[in-house]
């Protein structure tokens, strides 16, 4: 398929899942801006805000191109089989981050894209994760079955695979602490004997497609659940850890950052209220203390 | 002077300057803990919350060594002139940010610090900038003429040379916005044919002895002023700015993380509260628009 087939196809699933979350909320709109990049190509933020479930959130689509940096030169060499040296670069795709309004529902990310350059190398990247305020076993692994089953529809060995990624992927190292339960991550795939372009574009596509029906089921699990200041809290906290990890490791920021991108979109991933208290300790035996102890790598979450 | 001496002038100076915010602030005492450095040495992080006047702010000494990291050996590899490549490091100072409850008082930070590594390089660095969340043209010139002034006792140049730097380096790029009204700003002050080792060491105490006089008059001046729910959510906003600086350009924060060095002590600069806006406007005409269009390089706030 061409980079416009691509492109087509995660501007249509922008639209659906933003649509899926409004009727979800049920009180706020998302709104749409269209935004042209400095060199070439846009795209289109669409913000929520002060939603009944969602207190901030973004469903991003974009399609840029431009001269390709020279930071991803020197990390893509290696991959160059070409004889000729990347001059431009197009990429596309579909960044949501969902900040909800109470404590019980779960932070969500997902982001799909894809990325060619005009020596013929190309690549699909991406990754659902999921940061719950307070870690809920069952839905912990409800999230990542659901993972592991559109992982199982392309290859038997991408759920372990990613999963295992987002662990190393989504790490905030100088807390030594994962950001939420993880989910998939992965990057530079691109064909070889096993894999076509069209079967990696499958994957990419299902990945996309049950981001909505997901995360909507655990906001309904979860909407109603009573909470305190205590818990409410805790969530500005465990904000403050996404934010350290969104300025301070994520490559999609970074990226942005370093490509001139458009500011508010890639920030828009930060949320409405974040908080830092020093020397923060949690209570033992404590739902919070629960929580921190899940925060870590390589926890199973889907009985084998 | 030694290292010792130095270290010692540092910590005395810590005590003195939480001791003055303390009783200005009226309210809340300092907590004290002291920290062992993985690899050697440790410090005194001293933190008052909740106050009247201050909502969270830290004033820390530290004094560590260890082996040069390698990113540092590349950084200094010019400034190098010894025969030997150095293995150890030595770093002691003081670091202070000060987030007040209202909007109407400043944000500030300070920095002094002294580092030197086995093979006899060594140099001072350090600065002080301010962060209205309201530039008040009166305050900021207050500000910058204090510190021309602790400048013009060492080197007529001072002033005009870090005020410059300052503002080169308290620069949020991705927002084309200085962090605040700037200050100044100094790295690497070593020994030369003008200035010996007693000389730069003097310069920096004194910088070190201006901080707490010229801040807590900031806060006297401006405490009692009365201040709504727009102000109060535009200081979110400005801290939000903070936040960004901070864990994106930070070089002391960076140097902090990529060490290894104590968390809780290194993003103590991190605020209570802060908030994010998508694409946040301020109102034409308002106070707002006129302290974004304050934070910009280059203001010159003390007239010649």
């Amino acid at each position: 398929m061409t980079k416009e087939e691509i492109t087509t196809w995660f501007k249509i699933l922008q639209k659906d899942i933003y649509t899926q979350l409004e009727n979800a909320d049920g009180k706020q709109k998302f709104t749409i801006e269209e935004w042209q990049h400095t060199q070439g190509g846009g795209g289109i933020t669409t913000i929520i805000e002060n939603g009944n479930v969602i207190e901030k959130g973004g469903v991003n689509f974009s399609a840029v191109s431009g001269d390709v940096p020279s930071f991803l030169i020197t990390e893509t060499e290696h991959s160059i089989t070409t004889s000729t040296k990347p001059k431009t670069f197009f990429a596309t795709g579909v960044s949501i981050v969902i900040h909800p309004q109470s404590p019980m529902v779960p932070i969500i990310h997902m982001n799909i894209r894809y990325f060619e350059m005009d020596n013929g190398v190309w690549w699909f990247g991406g990754g659902i994760d999921l940061t719950p305020h307070y870690v809920v076993d069952d839905d912990a692994t409800f999230f990542h079955t659901q993972l592991k089953n559109v992982c199982g529809v392309s290859d038997i060995n991408y759920y372990t695979k990613f999963k295992a990624w987002a662990d190393d992927y989504f790490y905030i190292k100088h807390r030594k602490e994962t950001r939420g339960i993880g989910g998939i991550f992965f990057d530079r795939l691109t064909s070889n004997e096993n894999k076509s372009k069209e079967n990696l574009w499958e994957f990419v596509k299902n990945v996309g497609l049950c981001f909505a029906p997901t995360y909507i089921s655990l906001i309904n699990k979860n909407r109603n659940l009573p909470f305190n200041d205590t818990q409410k809290q805790w969530q500005l906290l465990r904000r403050g850890r996404y934010v350290e990890f969104n300025l301070v490791y994520d490559k999609g920021t970074q990226f942005g950052l370093q490509t001139d991108g458009r500011i508010e979109s890639i920030l828009m991933s930060l949320p409405q209220f974040a908080s830092w208290q020093y020397n923060h300790k949690t209570l033992a035996g404590s739902a919070e203390e629960y929580t921190l102890n899940k925060l870590v790598k390589g926890v199973e979450w889907v009985k084998k």
